[in-house]
């Protein structure tokens, strides 16, 4: 198994992960745990969202490059992004659930 | 000095915290430590970058509610957002750097 798959599953497996999707640079789905209109709409929603994200951190500091956002809600879910100039990996989880 | 004071300036005053912004339901800055220009453009960038985040969220669990959001870059710059219904506070800090 290479490396890629590992780590997809090593984080498949934790703790709590509802879903993981990586996007392309158009918030194309590349390769989901989520059903097809959630990875769909999630997609678009957070491309959407790095690329506001992107014009705060370099209005601060130009030469600027986000690497992390973590946006978590009332009951504790969580959304993950790790966004990069090709892909960007998106985690849902609730830390506080049992692994599903 | 009331609790709202007190509060701002115990932040105002936290190791590397670079600014810090209150924004109404529309975006507008009701309250801010940065400079006007600066103020403006954080307001409405991460305003809209709520309203996508909050979307994000209800696309997973309708009745759900953000909390906090935390954007941190490449060289440990963050921006940390706590959105409520009426106000959104915004705070920039760098915590690798000394307080200002």
């Amino acid at each position: 198994m290479n490396k890629i798959e590992e780590t997809w599953n090593r984080i498949n497996t934790h703790k709590g992960v509802e879903g993981i999707i990586i996007i392309d640079s158009m918030g194309s789905a590349i390769k989901t745990t989520m059903d097809q209109n959630k990875t769909i709409e999630y997609g678009s929603l957070v491309n959407q969202f790095c690329e506001k994200a992107i014009l705060c951190i370099k209005s601060l500091h130009e030469e600027e490059e986000i690497v992390f956002i973590r946006i978590r809600s009332q009951n504790k879910n969580e959304i993950m992004i790790a966004p990069t100039e090709d892909y960007t990996l998106i985690v849902v989880q609730n830390p506080s659930e049992e692994a599903s």
